[in-house]
């Protein structure tokens, strides 16, 4: 439990995302190599993201009860698909070979899905949905800590996030027609949210330009308590999205 | 064998499309019952395609060497699953529930796949190429004789063929690099063509619609002998374009 932002004693975590979290950082920030090498980080991380998430819907889309849902998740898969291309160009711009920036962070997204991977419909499209949540709450966390450009790019990719609600109204009326289902999706989405944490955890940890940038207060305003605040509300935001689907956290 | 339009001498098969193939029929062919079950049996078999193309090239993609190979080859599901919406909303606009318009043609295509699974990412990216190159042919060669509202929707599917340009690229340098997957990829060319065409005739035959259309010559200029040019124009290309990736036929 946190408490609200208004009330909130200093030093406290708030319970959403601060209005202007930052001042945007200058574009000379780019002069500095370890922001630099923190932004590649970042970069390759959610352009690897989106070429693995495309291969996990994609996949998915095969158990679909319907061709229909099957459309549906396809056109989730797509999606992500497009929002690959822009990244890649950033990378580029950046001056480095941009599926070498992907490759550090290949293992820890593939142990996500390798860990997650749905046993069926439901659970895909529980995961379709709770991750697609995630990452959106992600991106918008962070979005205010960065450079202008990188800022734009980050949240051009929340732009579509309206097509999974089909999921939710898919899920709302399976659990309608059999709650046996529920206990399990319950449980299901508790282990898709340790699952990621764990993995980015591991990622941060191992990156060291990422490390150094929160270690060192190189953006004003983020460090590693602004980060305990960030994950509190994701956290709290996937409870929420839980609830939506008439699911207990 | 046909006649070409123009100067070709009769029984001589001709080695482009007819310029103007037919008159476009009018739009009142619709109240002729056969010829729209016809139209939605087109684009069901057309929507079902596209879905199950993306399907494979999605599951394809995971043979990918490279991570840009991978993107690729899903920015190539991507397309087709872009054209499936128009044609959704075709077959809903000509009264039917437009998945179930589908449905008819689903064990032909999933037939075509099955027996043309992919070994290895070689074969997959000489499928992604002779596939599209068959299926616009195909398009190219049905659209003059339909309704312009059709003719329109079917055109439109061809509009980012461009993107198979890589595979050519990529086939070239591989048989380039090793000589010993030229002969292999050349017998699979031929399998990948004889396959489709056993399946459309299966396809074809099946369907009463279809077969009434051709038989009573209800649109003008299409009938059998029409059918039978358009499969040697459709078979010289293909010929064609696995000449272009060097690999005989």
């Amino acid at each position: 439990m946190v408490a609200s932002p208004d009330a909130a004693p200093p030093g406290a975590p708030s319970n959403t995302p601060p209005e202007s979290p930052a001042q945007s950082p200058a574009a000379d920030l780019f002069a500095d190599e370890v922001y630099r090498d923190a932004i590649v980080d970042l970069l390759g991380a959610v352009g690897y993201g989106e070429i693995s998430a495309f291969e996990r819907l994609s996949a998915d889309s095969r158990m679909a009860p319907t061709l229909e849902d099957k459309v549906a998740l396809q056109g989730m898969a797509s999606a992500q698909w497009a929002k690959i291309d822009p990244i890649v160009t950033r990378l580029g711009e950046l001056g480095v070979e941009p599926y070498a920036a992907m490759e550090p962070f290949r293992e820890a997204i593939d142990a996500f899905h390798a860990h997650t991977a749905p046993a069926d419909w439901w659970e895909s499209l529980v995961k379709a949905y709770v991750g697609d949540g995630l990452v959106n709450d992600f991106y918008r966390e962070i979005a205010g800590y960065l450079d202008a450009e990188t800022k734009g790019l980050v949240l051009s990719t929340l732009e579509d996030s309206g097509r999974v609600e089909f999921a939710v109204e898919r899920i709302r009326a399976g659990i309608e027609a059999d709650h046996v289902i529920a206990g399990r999706l319950a449980l299901w989405g508790r282990r898709l949210m340790g699952e990621a944490v764990t993995q980015a955890q591991r990622v941060v940890a191992s990156r060291e330009a990422v490390s150094e940038v929160l270690a060192d207060g190189r953006i004003d305003g983020l460090d590693l308590s602004t980060i305990a605040g960030m994950f509190e509300r994701i956290t709290r935001h996937h409870v929420e999205r839980m609830g939506r689907l008439g699911l207990a956290h």
